[in-house]
């Protein structure tokens, strides 16, 4: 992985990112995309979003506190992503918490070509349960463990498989697979389940990532990942020498994402590739 | 009142709130449930709402930055939180701003029993100058101060037995109260007022007390408005020593609420019960 | 100027700014409105919008995130304003972005007329570029310098006379001018172009400035620009010193709101008048 080569890409290109993304951390997103060097845009209204869309070099789209209207904006923002071929991440936040949410990401599967699907891991298996295909039962995997890592990794590729698509799983260790090759990826801090928006905020990272790498998606995915957990594990360090709460950590968070260098990364990444 | 068993119910059980509020204030109220150790989940599509609302353990609906889809939502929210027997927190935020808001809150008076309704004094007066019953005169109360406090008390417990329900007013001193016991509160800074969302996040944090504490309501909720005062206190001291203003004093109220012990609020509740 | 003045007035009367703006930045909006000390309401249902509007001193209007139905209520609430004369300032958030943009304001121009237009440069082109009388041809000034400056002001001033208004325009050189008079102001930092919602909140303190000081709008509008680029300045300083990143200096940025002084303005305010 070049590390320097994906990184510097977005420091250069200011890639434009249209994020679709809930309400509650929708300032959280567009910080974070601006400390990587990205530039943020956020429009889900359905009469404005193909102007919005097409002017983008990726796109995020994460059903928090979906809505009928914002679900509209999100169908049409990913048809037009896929006729301009901008990279489209979907964030299927709270699939399993209600039939709506499924029977969107059902539609939405139906009529776009994702780039990456990023959930946790109960998320993705709330996903997979409505393919048709059941190559993998997932029924026993509630956490990815060192001991049942291999038994992720494949079922993770099955997923990516079946959708086409990059599927990048969050939980105390990361797996991010295409069908042919996964990273296993151990950077994060628990800490990062005590605030809001920890997910939202590295699907949005990933798509800037993404956007202007898409000759190694796969290998901008992982490094966003790792670069996310890396600042977890920064933020965290600085919380115990402040003595402060989740309010500074998500502050502390962002920061160290836009504060992180080369160096940072290669001495702290630690990963597994499958 | 047992401090300790209040806490630790929240702490163990990390019950799921929730929250419907305003897009303003969302992130600061998730981030504060978050603190005191329970889970927010966000939504509002009235479509979803039954699925979303039967998973919680407790439901906070606020009225700021409202809309007729969000108020649809957050009355099927209430009839299903009644059916399952979850318990309900109303913030009738800006009720004598708006017609609309009086309507509102009237319909949902209407149809919901809720267990809580907390608003600062003027809201309190707001609501209750709609309601068909008035044993009590509350036009002289303005604020509440160590010389009406026998008014207010009288009045907020005139007004708990009128709706069934928990009364907790904010206010420098606070008055939480059922037809037949009140606390009065000391606690708090007025540097509270100087942030957005001081009230929704104490919103946020009754809902949570209170819902895994439904034996003991009324102590839950009053220990709720104890933290969130004794937190206003600390972060106060925080941002004296920091030179800090209103933007660094928002996160740490949020940190405060994370750091407290059961010491702190031993140390430094102050209330008396009438 | 009398700086004091302008500044007492808002410390003194509080006044109540009603904001309708984007779900990504208006917690910092509101946070920024308090700063100052005067009173964030935010409220975009349009079935309540008169109500809300008529208790303002100020209205704040903002495209960011726009909707068919914030934009009804943007709408009713400007003709609202109108009628009571009440200032109203209008933030074309991404005017260039969509034809909707476009639309909307060219409506709202129609209806509703405007205090005070603020955005950056190319917004307030893309403005202008749809206004019938074309006097000034802007098509080469695409950011301010030194070297452009009196092209620039010749320019503003041209739009804030098609406009009957104070135009408003952010950039590395501010510019604040009506059709007879022009403050180039050249404070601030290019750090606050790596936070979201920097221009929001200028907003917010732009309606707050003016809201009371109705005799000296030009001058209030200035100052406004004045203190948000001497605390962006005074942020960065504070982000140097705790080797922090974007989050906190969004924070310390408002903090410096907070914290100003008559004096910190007198010693750094960076301005010519044409």
């Amino acid at each position: 992985m070049y590390i320097e080569n994906i990184i510097q890409h977005i420091k250069q290109q200011q890639p434009l990112i249209h994020a679709i993304t809930n309400y509650v951390t929708a300032n959280d997103v567009a910080n974070i995309i601006l400390a990587i060097g990205a530039s943020p845009i956020m429009a889900d209204e359905v009469l404005e979003i193909e102007d919005i869309t097409s002017m983008a070099q990726g796109l995020d789209v994460n059903l928090g506190t979906i809505n009928q209207n914002r679900f509209a904006a999100i169908k049409k923002a990913g048809m037009t992503a896929n006729q301009k071929h901008i990279p489209i991440l979907l964030d299927p936040v709270g699939i399993g918490a209600s039939r709506l949410r499924q029977q969107y990401v059902e539609e939405l599967l139906e009529y776009i070509q994702f780039d990456v699907i990023r959930g946790n891991i109960s998320e993705i298996k709330a996903l997979y349960q409505h393919s048709k295909t059941k190559g993998v039962d997932a029924n026993s995997i509630d956490q990815i463990t060192k001991d049942n890592i291999e038994q992720v990794v494949c079922f993770v590729k099955e997923v990516a498989k079946t959708y086409h698509c990059i599927i990048a799983v969050s939980s105390a260790i990361d797996v991010i697979a295409d069908e042919a090759k996964a990273y296993v990826i151990y950077n994060g801090h628990p800490m990062m389940s005590r605030i809001t928006g920890s997910g939202c905020m590295l699907s949005g990272l990933c798509t800037a990532f993404m956007s202007v790498n898409q000759q190694e998606k796969l290998d901008a995915i992982a490094l966003a990942f790792m670069c996310h957990g890396i600042a977890g594990e920064k933020a965290y360090e600085r919380m115990e020498n402040n003595h402060s709460g989740n309010a500074t950590y998500r502050n502390d968070l962002i920061d160290a994402i836009y504060l992180m260098s080369i160096d940072d990364i290669k001495e702290k990444a630690r990963y597994e590739i499958y």
